[in-house]
């Protein structure tokens, strides 16, 4: 496969091992420049017209001089590399550098990035630079701009939240702690930005240009380390709406201002009222899109390779509707407890794990990660909960608010796929039998009562936030004027199941003709008076077009009716009809 | 991870190269044994407690017994091994092997392997074996006794039909020739199967017993290669439901029966009354479950590995509604044209190429293999269209046949998602509206006439076959009696919308009582009298529910009608709703 260009690629770590999968599908040649035979990276492949990978410190010189002129394309797997000897190399044409060494400068101070960023109008939390070894004054004064609580950082050379000391009062012990915590490197002091979640988003940068991003993910760190990630977004409430959409663009209008091609994460924080502020970019494959191998279209690693070398961008769209990414962090020396980690993900249905080949274990230190692919959120949940339990280092508190258990029963699950809404608990004897066929086909499902005339708002809020929240179908009940169907349906682009209920007057004609006669453009799906039994059968037969299972569940069901009156039939062959009349009776 | 049981495998091909991913996630040391120091296999893994994999003929008794003392288990990725070999590998204790030896012997043999499933109830096509060097009245025999036209197969060593001659007439000449292709081996016949589609299974089995199949696939050969595979399998018209069912349940069965533990594709034939003869078995990854990979849970060979280390069992369901794999073969002795096979994928949402890694080119070799997943059948086809078009060996047929091209305006789409029915014709004008709405989302869908009253047994054969054949949701227009959609609705899974029409008394009351007031048990989803356009949308908003692309424009839809109305209201304030009331009677 000659006609590949050749990558060098700076580290040898589990970024560097996932990037080689994808270039042993694509044919191209990768050589991996690190200290030791056996890294992570450097395990699974080697292109036939090279007998070894480089053994040597990928921040030497010579070194990056030397795989430069066997290369066509260097580009690195972390951002703490020599982007003076990146840019020499390039300038002296010994090689191509993707994403270009400039950018990569750029990205190792914080402090420039975060200026960078601002002066071109994107959002991030207010900050101030410190001078070289900031006095005590110094920080007293930033912490009176910026106010307290106030994030102190290193500039330059911190990750996994290393560089990060949080200073909660402006008294002598604390600055004092602080500064030296921190040690002697460049610092700069950034304002609290008191976030909901955190969020991260992935985009593919080609060098035309031409940016791609993937669907953002709410990220959960612990102790500063990448825990869980969980794909796509989902946020509830006021100011939510389109939050996916609008951390995508954000993050592509960030990395459209960058230089060079590649992939870049994009970390940023999601604020109560739902805006959202940047905090950091990775100028690489990034933990927050190690899910993209299972769940998307083309892996960060795969549109990576493609970005340096102008193949064309794949796809960055979600395979699954839901994914969910799950760190391997070592527990002590021991590789057991390592693995112990990895197989409990063997049983869960939909989840691969994924071992980095590290030859040591040490305490936090990232072994290897599992991705667990759903067909919807709960199934999701389930799956995370028995992944999460076998984590050694997380509690219940933890577990049960990333992956709570199933709620109890006649309560509402925390992540439905049905909506069952009303007007009034009047209306819950007829919209009853719909929770038990839901619950009949282990439905997730909530139910909750929100009125066209008396809740407006609440109404608005619920129908706009159901996309976003995961929900896939709403049973709207409603009797009389019966607005609440039509109305729900305006004010979301889900199928909506109107159920008209029997009121007072009229047998529940009116309620029947205002759900059902919907101007053009605006449907609602209306079932018999009622009839909250076949709403619910008929938001299964919806549920069923995305979730395979259901669809045969279904078939079992209506064999299971169609069996049903033939046993009657039997019965009444045997005892005849007037017996059977006289049975019924009683 | 040296808790890891160490496998090795007899083979170094591409179906050996794909093991070593998995069992690099999973952290399985693999020893490959083939002759080559760079065979695909070898390319990709080393654990770090070898130096090398071993060089030599995967069938030399002593390489065999040298890899055995240096594994725990060893497995193959091709049939054609020594399975004396391996039975005394295992009878001295050496080493585990599985599948079991037995199992690989009797599949050897394709003879022995038809006559030991006959024998256990699977259905096969009628088969006689041959005397050592057959005569012509040999053949002649068993030709009246199974008839024209009949197969003569090789036993042993066949493989990509390599080993198959069909015979049309029993002339001496003919005959002659037949067996002077097949050569000296022995030999077995078989009755003509004219199938309508050949079908594969892949069934995991571990050892206890425990057998899981993965969806079934329809498999396209060309000149006795595989080309192209499509899951799940589609089929329509009578005899046809349930077909995969039927054909995973089989497979399932015939794989019970055999030994040992490991993957196995099972190759099939539908016939053209529904029902399915059993081909052979592969006890080994097979071509027709590549697709896996990126298309299921797990794949098959993690399944394999998983099931040969008693490992729990992977989830075998499909994570997308639809997949194909395209295989790529050699045009000549060039890499050129294979490169540019493989690249035609990448532009291609959802596709990924996966290049094997061979030295060198030949024709008709397997280079490698392209898996695309869509979320709808027709989307797949797009897709694959481009695919197969940059195939040189392709003709036009094959393609149209296979990836069709979009239908030419107002005719149904070939794979279509939305079925649209109505009883008579003079139902056209209400219905048509709902076909602008699906055009304006680009969403395939089919137009046919089926009645309840007029063409019975057509509405049940079209509403059972609705789900085999891909279409997601059922559109049926009705008038008066309007029996239509709730017929529908009772013999398919699906969501059925139905369209009350009005007919000529009544005001179209009378229709939508009838298709509104379903039995608990079996709902329709009705929409407004005429309001065709309605019932399309709420197609639309289901739809959106497992393509999220559809979701979102459905959003933009709703902000668009929003718009329209300001446009409206501007229209007014400026020219005054007198003048506006003028031209609106224009």
């Amino acid at each position: 496969m000659s006609a590949r260009k050749t990558v060098g690629i700076l580290g040898g770590g589990q970024l560097g091992r996932m990037l080689t999968h994808p270039a042993a599908l694509l044919g191209i040649p990768l050589l991996i420049l690190d200290s030791g035979e056996y890294t992570p990276a450097k395990q699974t492949l080697l292109p036939p017209q090279f007998t070894s990978h480089p053994d040597g410190p990928f921040t030497s010189e010579s070194h990056i001089r030397e795989l430069a002129k066997q290369c066509d394309v260097l580009t690195v797997e972390i951002e703490h590399v020599n982007a003076d000897v990146l840019e020499a190399v390039e300038k002296e044409g010994l090689c191509e550098v993707q994403p270009s060494p400039g950018t990569i400068r750029l990205i190792q101070d914080k402090y420039l990035q975060k200026k960078y960023l601002a002066d071109r109008g994107i959002p991030v939390a207010p900050f101030q630079v410190l001078s070289a070894n900031p006095t005590e004054e110094d920080v007293k004064s930033v912490a009176s701009q910026l106010g307290l609580p106030v994030m102190l950082k290193a500039r330059t050379l911190a990750y996994d939240g290393r560089g990060n000391s949080p200073l909660q009062t402006t008294e002598s012990g604390d600055i004092a702690k602080s500064l030296k915590h921190l040690g002697d490197r460049p610092l700069y002091a950034e304002g609290w930005a008191p976030f909901v979640k955190e969020v991260a988003v992935m985009v593919v940068r080609n060098k035309q240009g031409e940016v791609r991003s993937y669907d953002a993910v709410e990220t959960v760190h612990r102790d500063s380390i990448l825990r869980v990630c969980l794909a796509p977004l989902r946020a509830s409430g006021k100011g939510m709406e389109g939050v996916n959409s609008r951390a995508r663009e954000l993050a592509e209008k960030a990395v459209a201002t960058l230089e060079g091609a590649g992939i870049f994460g994009v970390e940023m924080f999601l604020m109560a009222d739902g805006s959202l502020l940047l905090n950091e970019i990775a100028p690489r494959p990034h933990n927050s899109g190690h899910h993209t191998i299972e769940a998307c279209n083309t892996s960060q690693f795969e549109n990576h390779l493609r970005a340096i070398l102008s193949l064309p961008l794949g796809s960055t769209a979600l395979r699954v509707p839901s994914a969910a990414m799950i760190n391997i962090l070592g527990v002590d020396g021991e590789m057991a407890p390592v693995l112990a980690m990895a197989d409990s993900a063997l049983p869960v249905p939909g989840a691969t794990s994924h071992l980095y080949g590290k030859a040591e274990s040490r305490k936090a230190r990232k072994m290897g990660h599992i991705t667990l692919t759903a067909s919807s959120d709960a199934e999701l949940r389930l799956g995370l909960r028995t992944i999460l339990k076998a984590q050694p280092d997380l509690d219940d508190t933890f577990i049960d608010t990333h992956a709570p258990p199933p709620p109890e029963r006649s309560h509402s699950h925390k992540q439905p796929l049905v909506g069952i809404i009303m007007g009034s608990d009047s209306d819950l004897p007829v919209m009853l039998p719909a929770t038990k066929i839901l619950e009949q086909f282990g439905i997730p499902y909530e139910l909750t009562l929100t009125s066209a005339h008396r809740t407006p708002a609440r109404m608005t809020e619920y129908a706009h936030s159901a996309v976003s929240r995961g929900l896939r179908c709403i049973i709207a009940g409603a009797g009389g004027a019966a607005h609440l169907p039509g109305m729900v349906a305006s004010e979301t682009a889900l199928p909506v199941i109107g159920v008209p209920v029997k009121a007072s007057v009229l047998d529940g004609v009116d309620s029947l003709y205002s759900i059902l006669q919907m101007p053009r453009g605006c449907p609602t799906a209306t079932v018999g008076i009622n009839n909250s039994t076949n709403a619910a059968l008929l938001a299964v037969r919806i549920l069923g077009t995305s979730i395979p299972s259901l669809a045969v569940a279904m078939e079992k069901y209506q064999h299971d009716l169609a069996d049903e009156v033939l046993a009657k039939c039997e019965t009444l062959e045997e005892e005849g009809w007037e017996k059977y009349v006289q049975r019924l009776k009683k």
